[in-house]
This record gives C-alpha cells, structure tokens and sequence, in this order.
C-alpha cells in the first residue's frame, strides 16, 4: 500500500478473506438477472467482482446499472480464490460509489483503425495491450541501467540543446537560443566521452531527435536512447560488453514480465536464445553473401533493412556486423589497424528481422587523426575544439555504443511498428496527442 | 571487473598482496630523489602509486619523469594497506606504460574564475569536487526511481515535442516540425494524466526547458524533472507520498554518499533532521509571517526567493507552503472546497535557503470546471482536448508533483548555484561546450 490507503489489484492474493478498497475503471460487464459481473482495472491489474442484487443496497445497485465502459468507481468487498478469474482471485461486492459514469467510449472492445488508435493515443493506451507494452518498456529500461550500475557505470546527464551537430546536419531540429541557432541532440556521446575521461564508465540516457522525413515501421522522430561510454575499453571489450548486457536484461525482462510477454502475443523462443557469445559477421562477408542472395551492395554502401533481415535470418540470436566502410559511419570511428579504410565500428542486429538495435564503435583517441577527420567532414572546427581537447589532455582508448529503447522494445515485444513502442510517438507529420 | 581486464581504484581492498592493473591518470605528482609518488584517479577512486628507481626498469622510469597533470597512464603493482593514503591502499609500481602526456593542463591545481571554468567545463568535470557532484547527482536520480518503483510506478515517457504549452507561452523553445510549429516542454505532467489512468501511479523523467531570460542562482534553460502523477490520490496523500520520498531517498544518500557529501564539503546535519512529516504554512499564513519580517506582498503575489528564504528559516526541516490563490498557478489545479479562491497546491521549500525543490497539486477531475479555466486563461481549447477526453472518460481525482534534480542537488550537495549541478548546464546566452 502507498501514502494513499486503497489496494491494489496486483496485490489481492495478501488479502484473501479480507475486505479490500479497490478503486478503478470498469473494464467489462455482463449481467445474469440479479448478478453483475464486473471486470475492474486499475493499472496494476484486472479483477472480475460478483455483485449480487441481494447482497448490495439499492442505491448501491442503481449505480451498477448505469456503469459504462470505462466509469470510474471505488468497490469494497471480500477476497476469494477463484482460480477461472483472471488474476486467480475475485471480489464479492458489498458496496459502490461511483465516480464518474464514463460517455460513450470510443474504444469499446473492438477492432479499430491505426489513425483512430492514433488519435486517442491518450485513451488507447488504457487497453490491456497497451498497458503491457507500457510495462515491458519501464522493464527494459530499468533492467539496462540496473546491469551498468552493478558494472560499476555512472549516470551522467548530456545536454539536449547543443551549438553543434553529431551525426550530420541534415536531419536536425533547431531553436533559437537567445540569438543563437541550437540544435536538438542526435547523440549524448561526445559529452559522455568527455565524462568517461571524469568517471572512467558512464552513460546517458536521453530523448534524441532525428527530423526524417522518412515513414518507415522503424522511424520515430523523437526516440530514447541509452549510451554507455567507457574509457580504456578497447573495440573487443565494448562487444563483449554488449554482449552480457543484452543477455541478462532479456533474461531478466522474460523472468519478470511473462504476463506481458503473453498479453502481446510474443513467442519466447527466439528470446530464450539470447546468450552470449553472439556471433560475428564482417561487412565484407555480410556483402559477399547479400550478392549470392540477390541483394548485391556496392561497397561503401549502408546496410538498409531488408539487407538486415537477410542477414539476421542467418543465425539464431543477435548478430554483430562488424568492420564497415569509415566512408559509412560517423567521423570519431578509430580506423582497423589492419585494414586503414575500415573502422573497429559493429551494429548489433536483432533476430528475426527487427533490424539493428546498438551501433558502437572504438573511438580515435588521436589528436591529428581526429582533427583530420573533422576536416574531412567539413564540420566546424571550432565547435569541436572542446572534444578535441579530449585527446590533447590524457587520451586514452575508448569505445562506446548506443542502444534504441524503442528499436529494442519492438523487437523484445515482437511489434510490427515501432509506433506502439513508445507512449505518445512523433511521427513524420505527427505530433498530436 | 567488467568487460574490460583491469582493476578499478575503488575495489583495490579486494586484492591486497596482489599485483592488479590499473588504468587511469595522473592527478599529482610529487618526487623526492629516486622515488616518485604518483595520485593516480580513475574515474572510482584515486590512489597513491609509489615508483622507486631501483624496482622499475630505466624505460619505465623515464616514462615517469615526463609525467604532467592528468597524463594518461596504465600501471602495474603490488596492492598494500596503508592508512595513510587516501583510500587506505597504496601500489607499489612495477610497470607502467604511458598512453598520452597530456599538453600543458588549463586546470591546473589552483584558483579560476567561473567564466574559465564553465567555458573549460569538459575537464573542469575530472575535478574531485565535480566528480563527486556528479555521483551525488546519478544516486539522486537513482534513489527517485528506486522509492518510486518499490510503491509501484510504472515509468511512462512523455514527449519533449508538443503542439502546446502546459505552463504558459511566453517561456518556449519553438521549432519547426515538418511546417508547423512545435515546443520543447516544460513539464511532461498532461500526459502523465493521461498514463496514470491507463497504469495507476506512474512517473515520467526527462529534460524539460524554460527560455527565461533570468540569470539568477536558480535557474536553469534546460533542467531535469521527475513528475509523479497518481490515479486517485487526494491532495493528502500527495503531500504525505512527498514525504515519504524526500525522508527515504535524503537518507539513503546519506547512507550511500558521505565521502562525496564530505568532498564537497556539506554540513550533513540539516539532511539527517530531513524526517517526515514535514510542517506546513499556508499561503495566507507565509504572508502575514513575511509581513512582520518587512517582507510585504500584495495576497495574490507569488513568492521570490527572498520570501521562500524568508519562510524556510524558520523550520529546521522542509516545509510545505500550501493552499495559493488559484491566480498565481497553474489552470489545472483543484479548488480547495472551503475557500474556492484558493487550489489544493502546496510547493515544498528546502531548509537553509535552497528554495522550491517540489511543486505540486491536487489536478482539476471535473469536465465543466476545466473547460472553464481552460477559457479563463486563454488556452487553445482544441489542443486541450484530449486532456479534457480524461474527465469525460472515467475521470477521478488525482494528484501529482514535479521535482527539479538540479534545485534538489544543490541543496542536497549544498550549492551556491545551480550550474554545478548539471554536468553541461544550460544558462542564458551559454550553449557551450
């Protein structure tokens, strides 16, 4: 029980034989002459309660009568164990008042059309579906930042407005800041490299902003992101890193939230399989195979999603794309010793076709090699003489990687649009509710 | 130990006899004939490293000898106790490998102006005092979300990108979003109205933004915001949840952080009264106390940060100022039912001069009474819809509050300004680094 004195739904299993307050929406009703049985929600759960004619007052039964979908109302009544409830537990109901008698939803308990759902996104999200995949991305998120606290991580905050871009100017949002033009962050890491260099391992967790003008099922305008940074870590140990990452919040997200797993319909085979070791690809196999399966790359060229899919399909967990093009990939990315063209830069993608979830790489620690690669971008100088500073005062190797909350929620929920992975979506020419 | 194989200075104690790597820099250095004693930080800890000429090869002591402030290092030794160090363990040096010695450092061990320090923020980070602010800061976050999930809240993201303003027009950040016009929030709590009727008790947890032209100690452009929002909560049990959380998570911090808290040099006294319940004053009540001060306002006023100064001083412990007149806050709070003039709001005041850390309110649940003040204060009534659609469906009282990380760490770490409780602070006219 919280500072509020009420009980909540997922709790009924302490109270049996008791009377319990529950308070919530009426979710569903039926009627047998004298009896209604009532499907009550509250959030943390549904419960069916009894409401027998002869066992309520009058005006106790009135006001059942009147119940819409999705009225809000305080029960009081007996626990009892009743193994075809949902939730195994059922209310014999003595009293009632209710709240608010709900007009008429307009999600009632049938199929409806995505712009509608869309919509009433604020309504929609009240469904038990919705509520389960609100529950499995406050897991993911909780699980990813338990991992790297116990791996001795901290959290340090960057900034959303920045003088400067990170991944390229095309796709920015900008405000004026005073006078001044300021952009929308695509990215934590530079500021989080600067913070490894304070706290050794750090992460930032943060909303990040792409403006594509692109409608994909794996495109969001505004998206959440989770980045560790650490220094010292070599290109090796960052993979490695990912690696137990992922195979513990999975394994903890399939212990934890097996009731929301089975609300959203996902098979959890291909979940079970997360294990560590993941296996490895390099972009060079991974473009000689796409050419003996008809999806031939030049080199240079990025990877878009069907090239993933049919690359995933290959193996039965996530797959690390490892070793691409530097031509491909953003201008920090150390260069392979081996090979000078290519960068010590992996995206990990999901298992069946979800599409890569973490992109990381080694980071240059040089100080010429970097101003050189700023130069070749033609970003300003000037606004990254903060970041190159990094390297002037105690460079030292260092990788780094970004996990997608929503890319990684639509795969572990098995959603066909990342639009329901997240509360209220930006989506290109959506902004509302 | 984590992906990577090396030791980090904080675990030392678990590996005394023992020869351990370490990866760090050099924080000072002192030398006396053929011995070198190294401080040594890593981002966990720092340690004494003691290199004597005759236990190093010639290489390796060379290396020493070109040492400067915050040169990048990987050292081999022997851990031993020793109480006199700092941390109680020593190394004895065996090796050392230098990764970079780094360029003259700007933040050398002395006295700089502010302006030097926040245009070198990047580095001014690695100083022991900020490092400490900055672990403070994440076991602040941390123990939020802690209390907040054991009472079961869910974590629900809300977005940064709305069509409307919650708090008023004339403090936004604009952009353009594919041809309209977008705003960065300033509180996710209309939507978390809406996901509390879906989840129960939820929270959301993001950076919001204020374009105020006011440069003071206490304000921030871009800040952080933990809001809790509570199907059915009265005003009561919001103010009784507030306590709750301030007394377990200003405990805990004093269980978990009392090196920090001593680096930085806080007076633990006035967080350890921090013990629900915490006193009240009304707004009528603050203004006759502020009266016989000769700090006079007109009923109506809001408070400044004299007044909150003013009020606080007289409690050796938070204190709630509640029950405004409903001009001087937001459309959306509840009418205290005995005197309708005023809304169930209280702020809560931290002791010692630290000003509002908590804002919050019982919410407006009937339809009519919204839609009003939504017209009284001039709002677009048809962006406020779907906040309206949450009293015609199901509507019930519900309460909630906001907290400000950066005002609440500045008076926990016990601040002269808010800039230093934020690793890249947003101030007037600075966006930078």
């Amino acid at each position: 029980m919280g500072a509020a004195d009420y009980v909540a739904i997922k709790d009924l299993a302490q109270y049996e034989g008791e009377v319990v307050e529950i308070r919530g929406w009426l979710y569903n009703r039926r009627s047998s002459g004298k009896i209604h049985f009532l499907l009550i929600r509250d959030g943390t759960g549904v419960v069916q309660a009894v409401a027998a004619a002869n066992d309520v007052s009058t005006t106790a039964w009135e006001q059942l009568e009147q119940l819409t979908q999705e009225s809000s109302l305080i029960i009081w009544g007996t626990v009892s164990r009743d193994e075809r409830s949902p939730g195994g537990f059922e209310i014999h109901l003595q009293d009632v008042r209710v709240l608010q008698i709900a007009d008429d939803y307009p999600l009632a308990l049938k199929e409806h059309g995505v712009e509608f759902l869309l919509n009433t996104r604020h309504l929609w999200l009240r469904s038990p579906r919705q509520v389960a995949l609100m529950r499995l991305r406050d897991r993911l998120m909780f699980e990813l930042e338990c991992f790297l606290r116990q791996d001795g991580f901290v959290r340090v905050d960057t900034p959303i407005l920045t003088p400067n871009a990170c991944e390229g100017t095309s796709t920015l949002f900008e405000t004026d800041y005073f006078g001044e033009t300021a952009y929308l962050t695509q990215s934590g890491q530079l500021y989080s490299e600067a913070t490894a260099a304070a706290l050794g391992k750090v992460y930032c967790f943060s909303p990040a902003f792409r403006a594509e003008k692109s409608k994909t099922r794996r495109h969001l305008i505004e998206f959440w992101m989770i980045e560790p940074e650490m220094a010292f870590y070599t290109y090796e140990d960052n993979l490695k890193l990912q690696e137990e990452l992922m195979t513990q919040v999975v394994g903890n997200i399939l212990e934890h939230c097996a009731d929301e797993l089975e609300e959203v319909g996902r098979d959890i085979k291909p979940l079970e399989r997360v294990k560590a070791p993941f296996p490895r690809i390099s972009y060079d196999e991974a473009l000689e195979q796409l050419a003996r399966e008809g999806l031939p790359l030049e080199w240079g060229d990025d990877l878009g999603a069907p090239h993933e899919t049919a690359i995933a399909d290959h193996f039965d967990r996530p797959v690390f794309v490892e070793r691409f093009p530097a031509q491909t990939k953003a201008f920090y990315m150390e260069p392979d010793p081996n090979r000078p063209e290519l960068v010590l830069a992996a995206d990990l993608l999901a298992p069946e076709g979800y599409g890569e979830i973490i992109g990381g790489s080694e980071r240059i620690h040089d100080y010429d090699l970097l101003r050189e690669r700023i130069r070749q971008h033609e970003l300003p100088e000037s606004e990254f003489q903060w970041y190159l500073d990094l390297r002037r005062f105690g460079s030292v190797p260092h990788s780094g990687f970004g996990l997608g909350i929503e890319r990684a929620l639509t795969w572990v929920a098995g959603l066909d649009h990342v639009r329901e992975s997240i509360p209220f979506p930006r989506l290109l020419n959506r902004i509302r509710p």
